[in-house]
């Protein structure tokens, strides 16, 4: 039995309760695609990791170090899923943060998630009634509330593969764990902005990035529930996933289409996925 | 040394890593004051509780089960806190909430908070510069997600007392860790309305019935920075503190009068006060 889970360096499976991300979700999260125990976008994920940290004032764990105590856990399946908590350590009693204070390290070993068979090829989704909060200061963070996406997860059992989320101005900005690109009819892509809601992916940016390689163009810019409605093709993207074309919203077909495919066997070749 | 914490009834200090309280805040907490063991307000906080497990579809603990939990922690200091925190269990690898997995009740004692002196003659507050953002789904709840509250008691150090947090509109909702009330021109009060953000404080919500028999008038409505310069007397509360007054907010002196006393009389006669 190799080991799974590491606290701050340490063999663990429990917390200390005085924790500040279990008292007030004073923390942020990485998922990560392991590939034989390479983990995939490791560059993106400490990226985001860090920018993350700045933008909540917490010190950004090591690098090196977070990357030391991944390869302890990784193990060498042909696919398996890294977690990485990072909280902002032991609460005082007040809410206020100690800049002294030391964050905690959690990486993790999960199991790769049962997916349907055949998400490559297209899902259905549908919309979720639960609507995102705008919150500027926190929009585009991987932040550990995710109390939004658990009620919007409530709303359907295994009839869809994923649920599609609007702000509270019911402007489009994600599935509850996936980003969303939107292909228009004429052949451009956008993807929503995220500068109120919504989590930034790490498998988004890799797509944004790779776009003019691909002769591609993507805008990110608020999304209509219309533009929807128009669009050729819809593809959800996450750093596990990958990209799953949607072939269905609610009783809407949609096609699977030449873009998505391009992108995805890109993705693939690029190593992306694992 | 007496037993401190449990959770699910047994002796403990850490938390499988597992919990979707630690995951995605997926949880709920009371904070309650207790006089020589006894705790204070006990049935709102029961009450508020269970409303707000509702509120979230997660299964309600059991009222004699977590008072017995209470009273075995409790100890007989002069003045000691409990926290009791109710997440719904161990995580799937999903957000999706499995109605059958039960919760996690962790039930602890934590000592006195260290008040300023004199705090119940009057604080000094400031603004916080950090909004509420607008969630009509969980306003009033005391979700275990506090981020907006530690980003916005980061924004000073110890020389307010507190900090008053306004919505992305504008509105002045609460303290960073207590509701507002206001004592308008004409003698009546009002305290903010939480439908859109917010925690519906226990202490306010005693307050607010009360104000018949002390012969006042209380309206819930939203609350314009234009009322509270225009305010005769300023108040907070929460279950810890019962009633502070405001004596300053930034450069403007406000008067401790003779509502905000007889109030905070009233809730000391009432044993509501630790």
């Amino acid at each position: 039995m190799t080991m799974t889970m590491l606290i701050n360096g340490h063999e663990a499976s429990s917390l200390p309760v005085g924790d500040r991300g279990l008292h007030y979700a004073d923390g942020l999260f990485e998922t990560i695609a392991l590939r034989h125990g390479q983990p995939l976008l490791w560059q993106r994920h400490l990226q985001r990791l860090s920018t993350d940290c700045q933008r909540l004032g917490m010190p950004v764990p090591n690098h090196l170090l977070l990357r030391e105590e991944l390869d302890r856990i990784a193990g060498n399946e042909a696919r398996a899923v890294a977690k990485i908590i990072v909280t902002r350590g032991i609460a005082d009693s007040d809410y206020r943060p100690s800049p002294q204070s030391p964050v905690t390290r959690i990486v993790q070993r999960l199991p790769w998630p049962m997916y349907p068979p055949d998400v490559r090829r297209g899902v259905a989704v549908c919309w979720c009634k639960t609507r995102l909060a705008h919150q500027g200061q926190l929009a585009g963070i991987k932040q550990l509330n995710r109390v939004e996406q658990v009620l919007a997860r409530a709303e359907w059992l295994d009839e869809y593969a994923e649920g599609l989320m609007r702000d509270s101005d019911g402007w489009v900005i994600e599935g509850t764990k996936t980003n969303l690109f939107v292909v228009c009819a004429d052949g451009t892509l956008v993807t929503p902005d995220l500068s109120q809601s919504g989590v930034a992916g790490v498998m988004r940016a890799q797509i944004l990035d790779s776009m003019a390689s691909l002769g591609l163009n993507c805008r990110v810019q608020p999304v209509s529930v219309g533009l929807i409605d128009s669009a050729q093709e819809l593809f959800l993207t996450n750093s596990l996933i990958g990209l799953w074309p949607i072939k269905q919203l609610e009783a809407r077909p949609y096609v699977v289409g030449q873009i998505s495919q391009k992108i995805q066997a890109a993705l693939q070749a690029a190593g992306c996925v694992a």
